[in-house]
């Protein structure tokens, strides 16, 4: 993703909300980064504290939490973002510190941010940030998270040239305010797409791990898919085929995606777990149902017969961010404990 | 529940894997409660070290923490559950103290448990236990959750009536193994049901907070639900008459319910926050989506003008054992902070 974005001449700020981790952080300064996205004010300071300071919080402001945003402008740079333009007027009674402004669109997705095309209430927004010299305006930032409901590349193209296309027509527009930055985030379009004319920068998140959600949007491979849950083995229907695993919604979320052609719902796929490695997922197998701490594998043919209580499952998430968040901690192949955030 | 489980004369093991608190189990300390069911070896180390001595853990016993397990003991009485002679055989060879052993029964859940007419496993399984002195066995354990999938009382009532005749045919059976308890847990069976004849212990967990599951279910009313997730508004859209709030699936999990006649997908629904109270649900109004961190509300009427950015709205959870497993801390209405197992 760092050849990518170096490639297409974009600024790279990788949005840490999946991995949550400083050590995990400390792979992406390795290459180079030093700019990041964050999607709370709490995960902000978490990652301020190890050293990153430059950050986008990549969630509509919550003026709430103003004073600890002072906070955070003491020794950081932090970009926040809205589409409300009373948030903005809050600011002027109520900031502090010098802090940069993204302006959310909405590209299509339809869950926060202003319509693309709406010029007028943009303009409004555009003329309240000026107001404010503590605010600098730097540009318009997109979630085509639309691209999550897709599962051909063809479609993720498709979206990624309209999300372009709607970003370009606002920087025609209000180019005169300056050197606009058009940022764009969702993991599928970061993934298959190659050419983004036009766009300054890049937020992808998800791909540090990828997930079977993405290897069905067509983000990834099930081989690049980084994480794996162990999940002991504590029970066995010989008569239904299942397994009952240590492992449930507690640990996974209730994250499930849709199998073609019976629609039927997936929790997670089953690995074999390797000193080094996992397999590739056990074929015709899947996790079907998961409560709070149990998870119900239907595990087909002889691998069925070989699975005994007492062995530990490797479990492929639906999605990797909330299942990372749910579990707190990493153990690497090396064997190395990962820290994250509390 | 403690005058329900009294009046039919119940042993009273009220699940904690629902509040994660030692606080919350204070509250049921002063209601006489002295036995407790919990989820993982984990959950049983924390009540324990929080004064409780007498601990079901009811999730098949997980014999890759055999070590765990032999610490508790030590100063804990525990019950143990499986529904695998392989488990057993594992104990003769590595149980280091007395535990006491429930057998898991299927009375129709499927998720876990031997058939409740598979007698001859069953036979074969008490006999293994007996074969080891630091084994007690102490009766059948089941969780009929298939009451999770009904939305009429007659229909729990069906349930928990098969459920009873399914456990009285092991304890005719096996009656002769001594003083044997049938031990039954689902929250719906718990709230609904009026008559438990045979039956010796009930565990349910939900009902100290219920949800709005539960409420669909018919085991309470909405203003039996005892926690909301309160959301600061930060962003609206007007065209889609939606309120963006900070809380999603890292705060309310991912879980949600079909709402008839449109099976319209809920994940939640508003209450008005008030100094010591909360608000009927706002009406035809609900939480329709959830990522990380954003919740979409959908919101009618007037109450959709009047709400704006820096609000904060409450919450009534799907299900609250996941909401309070990822929140990890309560504030109660006194403004007392609550705290929970890591």
């Amino acid at each position: 993703m760092v050849d990518k974005a170096k490639r297409n001449d974009l600024i790279f700020r990788p949005h840490f909300k999946t991995h949550q981790s400083a050590q995990v952080g400390n792979w992406f300064k390795q290459a180079g980064v030093s700019k990041i996205t964050v999607s709370s004010v709490k995960m902000a300071y978490y990652f301020a504290s190890h050293g990153w300071d430059d950050i986008t919080i990549a969630f509509p402001f919550n003026i709430l939490e103003v004073n600890d945003l002072n906070n955070l402008l003491q020794h950081t740079h932090i970009n926040i973002l809205t589409d409300d333009i009373l948030a903005i007027k809050f600011l002027h009674n109520n900031l502090q510190k010098s802090a940069g402004v993204f302006i959310k669109i909405d590209t299509g997705y339809n869950r926060s941010g202003i319509d693309a095309d709406n010029f007028e209430y943009i303009a409004k927004l555009i003329r309240e940030i000026n107001h404010n010299s503590l605010l600098q305006f730097k540009g318009f930032l997109t979630h085509s998270g639309q691209t999550y409901k897709v599962t051909k590349n063809s479609e993720i193209h498709k979206i990624l040239e309209d999300t372009i296309q709607k970003m370009l027509s606002l920087k025609n527009k209000f180019n005169r305010q300056g050197n606009l930055i058009l940022s764009i985030g969702d993991t599928p379009s970061c993934s298959v797409g190659e050419s983004f004319t036009g766009i300054d920068e890049m937020r992808p998140g998800n791909f540090v791990f990828y997930d079977i959600m993405q290897e069905q949007i067509g983000s990834c491979n099930f081989d690049q898919i980084a994480v794996a849950l162990a999940c002991p083995v504590v029970s066995k229907s010989i008569a239904r085929k299942e397994i009952v695993i240590y492992g449930g919604a507690a640990h996974l979320s209730k994250e499930s995606i849709q199998q073609t052609p019976d629609s039927i719902k997936i929790f997670g796929y089953p690995v074999k777990l390797r000193d080094n490695s996992w397999s590739e997922p056990i074929s015709d197998s899947y996790l079907t149902r998961v409560s709070q701490e149990h998870g119900i594998l239907k595990i087909s043919g002889d691998e069925f017969d070989k699975i005994q209580i007492g062995d530990i499952i490797g479990i492929l998430p639906v999605h990797s961010c909330l299942t990372a968040n749910l579990m707190k901690e990493y153990l690497s192949l090396d064997g190395e404990n990962i820290s994250m955030m509390d």
